[in-house]
């Protein structure tokens, strides 16, 4: 057994949960903030067997994996009535932390 | 020292608490939830002597142990007033995920 | 990587949030509570580099020792309008409970 703890935007966590269940794998949810400035995060806990720990790190990197998104700011107006048509800007989201833990013990009561 | 990290049900939580405190055992809750469908649960982290790791797994495994429990599911009313008296079934409650993990330093400031 | 798991008091989470911030230390906070009957605590998750161990230490022990501050409590009136000055009594304050763990994988997605 290994312990993984994973970091991701809270904005990934019902996607990486319903993953998780898809794939019989067992994660508890800590509702986190922080890292710098970014908040809203939440932590998982997964215990998971030696040989699923690939399994485990390929659907958090798949789900939640850094990536580039377009976002349309909202119109902006000025009193001239001189209106901008805003256009869209890439902005990046997602992302994971990820520590996998070696454990001593294992129990299930 | 080792670090017990401890999954339980809430229902159970408070009297792991109590039996932490009367053991002398210090813990930190953090509020969980998930594992599958089962909203609701309370991680405790403990830190302890290697030579109380034991002791600290016998109290979760005698509070938390799943167990079963009859439950009187509400009296059911249909239509026709024809009441069904309800049975007792029997449900599972309780439960407990414990790892137990190894630390290379501990201090208190 | 070395993860350190820091249990601090509330009173110097921000404190401590803002010197990890300055330091370019990544943490991530959980809201906890407990420890015997020491309501209001929080946990810090930080992963950091082994060389970088004794800085994160550093810092913990400098924002959050235990110590001693002086308190004035409320005035105590009694009704033959014998009114006492309190005067400032010591208590003591902060502490942290800090583990530092290791890890066998550590990910960026
Ligand atoms: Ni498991
Ligand atoms: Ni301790
Ligand atoms: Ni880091």
């Amino acid at each position: 057994m290994k312990l993984i703890l994973a970091i991701v935007q809270d904005k990934d966590s019902n996607r990486l949960s319903n993953k998780f269940i898809d794939g019989n794998i067992r994660a508890t949810k800590l509702s986190t903030t922080g890292g710098f400035l970014k908040e809203g995060n939440t932590t998982f806990i997964v215990g998971i067997e030696e040989k699923r720990v690939n399994e485990v790190l390929d659907i958090i990197r798949e789900t939640c994996q850094a990536r580039e998104q377009y976002m349309t700011p909202p119109i902006s107006l000025d009193l001239t009535m001189d209106t901008q048509m805003p256009y869209p800007i890439e902005v990046q989201v997602g992302g994971a932390t990820v520590f996998v833990m070696p454990i001593e013990q294992f129990h299930q009561f």
